[in-house]
């Protein structure tokens, strides 16, 4: 088993890596000194897969638990499924020593958190991550929260689990693309800074994409490690936490703008990288052989790295990303690559430039530099 | 003017207390360095009162405010209406340093307070309360939240206000009766930890009464200072910070029963009070001579000292205490006192004391001590 630390006073907690560890769930519980009762969160697709197994080892542990369950997909991520979580809890009684657990990937795991965060102000909660986005990215770091209309993650909390548990095993009832699509969050550490990392999964795609044990105990725990590094630098995105999203200022817009039904995160966070990219190319002169291999390696998962916008879709696009939590005075901010494993975060990208990259999917290799194009989108 | 320090290391922050602070708004945020955009949270009583003053003075230091109002009333305070300022803060574009003012009482303010803690995660609020309990009470301390149908506040946060300005000629438009509930928070201060308030607000009733600006002055920093101290000890209520709640177990019940259409929020602390004195007499031996002048002194503010209950309502009263924040194993937690100006918290009571006492609304003089009733509440 492989254990990372995350480092935040005493908010501090343990990620555990490994197969089997959701029989274990209630005996790792136990030793937080939680209250008996509590609640397992989890959604219709998770729960008849592993609710079972986790509800016996919470009551093999003594524990009382609750299931509260959420139809599968993003619009769990909604008030009104907040609101019916809110009401279960109150119902079941669950009171302040009680806690929640979240098993799912991350769409379960960001509404338990702000349900944690949130009921009686605040009550403990357990990470059981079972996709692999939710298990390098999402499950880590204590970012929760629900979507409004107008846009994705626009109302929730930092809340730290008490304690992570990434079965492995768990992954192996994901659908393929589904799994393939966590691998973009992988990939975006190698990125961010780690080449080794970006090397090793260059040199394992395939035993990556067959879930090898080993190398996906190293992987997964190798991305917990880099966030937990950086989350416990910066717990509240006040600065280099900024650098995880790598990809996602366009990623979260394109997902907006599809209404969370065409592209799975990971699938639009590639698009968004690959456009981070591109810009960076431009802005920071990062090396075309790098954005090449970004591509290249993105394909070898097959996940995309292009899309071909209509008019009405940019613009639609443009109005997303301000309304992007990373706006700040009316002016995007971008993470940006100078070569890969080193980027820089809070990087102004004149509105001009990003249309004429999002007008020329397969880069600006053939596109002139910095062309001006009709600012539909200016504010 | 007065000025009260709340010290919470990097979330410290001052309350000032003055009249005719409102004007002076904007001028106070411009100092504190938030983005130009900002919302207003107001109700329908007071937005009409006060809001055109705040958006003045807002838009006179350069900010661009956006006026949101909720109904006036404790029903502000559920998840529908939280759900409808976020949409509002979405479409006004508010970033992450735009700000939000709670213009009003604690309804507003702990659902502003709310709103601010979870919109993007988190955005930088001012209190300007309105009303007496909510300068004295709920405007300090960070104590954020909306209702469930099974219980008030049971969703929430800790999130501390960046300023707090209490204008003591908003207090002038107030009812009559919202006033006095006020009082029955203040006189509370003297309970827990202050007899010399105690004694002066006994000595002053008359001029506290007719708003005499510079007596009013005194109690309100007093009753902040007293409050700003326990919070800066115990910011989370791991703790001490539960004293704050002597009478709230059965105040908030009482609320809860009767939906809170019937009592203002003083006017059940203030019956919650009397019979948490009563327990106390039993339990810890608080002289009969302190709960008479508790008595005498809630009396001379015109708040209510009894009620006489039915058999259904007391059944509904304990239900609704058992779902408290402040029951912990099924066990409810009182605070208690030992005698004017000490209390102790966490103390278990006996549920058939609590209904012998529930029962006997003029006291146990006559009542016999400790008597066996049918136990229709107990778990």
């Amino acid at each position: 088993m492989r254990q990372v630390h995350v480092a935040l006073g005493s908010r501090s907690y343990d990620i555990l890596v490994s197969r089997w560890l959701l029989p274990e769930l209630g005996s790792h519980c136990r030793r937080l000194g939680f209250g008996r009762r509590c609640a397992l969160l989890t959604d219709s697709r998770v729960g008849p897969l592993h609710g079972r197994v986790a509800l016996r080892s919470l009551r093999q542990a003594g524990f009382d638990p609750v299931l509260v369950s959420v139809p599968a997909g993003e619009r769990a991520k909604s008030i009104r499924h907040l609101a019916d979580c809110y009401d279960q809890l109150a119902v079941h009684r669950l009171e302040r020593k009680s806690f929640l657990v979240a098993l799912g990937g991350g769409v379960v795991g960001d509404l338990a958190g702000f349900v944690a965060a949130s009921y009686l102000r605040g009550i403990p909660f357990v990470q059981v991550p079972t996709t692999l986005v939710a298990q390098v990215d999402s499950s880590v770091g204590g970012k929760t929260g629900v979507n409004l209309a107008a846009g994705k993650n626009l109302v929730g909390a930092f809340w730290q689990p008490r304690l992570v548990l990434c079965d492995l095993e768990t992954l192996k009832t994901l659908p393929d693309r589904e799994y393939r699509s966590g691998l973009a969050e992988v990939i975006k550490y190698g990125i961010i800074c780690d080449p080794t990392l970006f090397r090793r999964i260059e040199q394992r795609m395939p035993a990556i994409l067959q879930m090898d044990s080993l190398e996906l105990a190293w992987v997964v725990a190798r991305c917990c490690t880099i966030k937990a590094e950086i989350v416990s630098q910066d717990e509240t995105e006040s600065g280099l936490r900024a650098i995880l999203n790598f990809g996602h200022t366009v990623g979260h817009a394109l997902e907006a703008i599809t209404r969370y039904g065409r592209y799975l995160h990971g699938e639009a966070i590639a698009i968004g990288q690959m456009i981070a990219a591109r810009i960076s190319q431009q802005l920071l002169g990062l090396p075309p052989a790098d954005v090449e291999r970004m591509e290249r390696l993105f394909k070898s998962a097959n996940l995309p790295v292009t899309i071909q916008f209509s008019k009405d879709q940019l613009q639609r696009l443009c109005a997303a990303m301000k309304l992007d939590k990373k706006v700040a005075g009316g002016q995007i901010q971008f993470v940006l690559a100078e070569r890969l494993g080193r980027v820089r975060f809070g990087q102004s990208v004149p509105w001009s430039l990003l249309i004429t990259i999002l007008n020329a999917p397969s880069g600006l290799r053939d596109a002139p530099r910095c062309r001006r194009v009709a600012p539909t989108c200016l504010r």
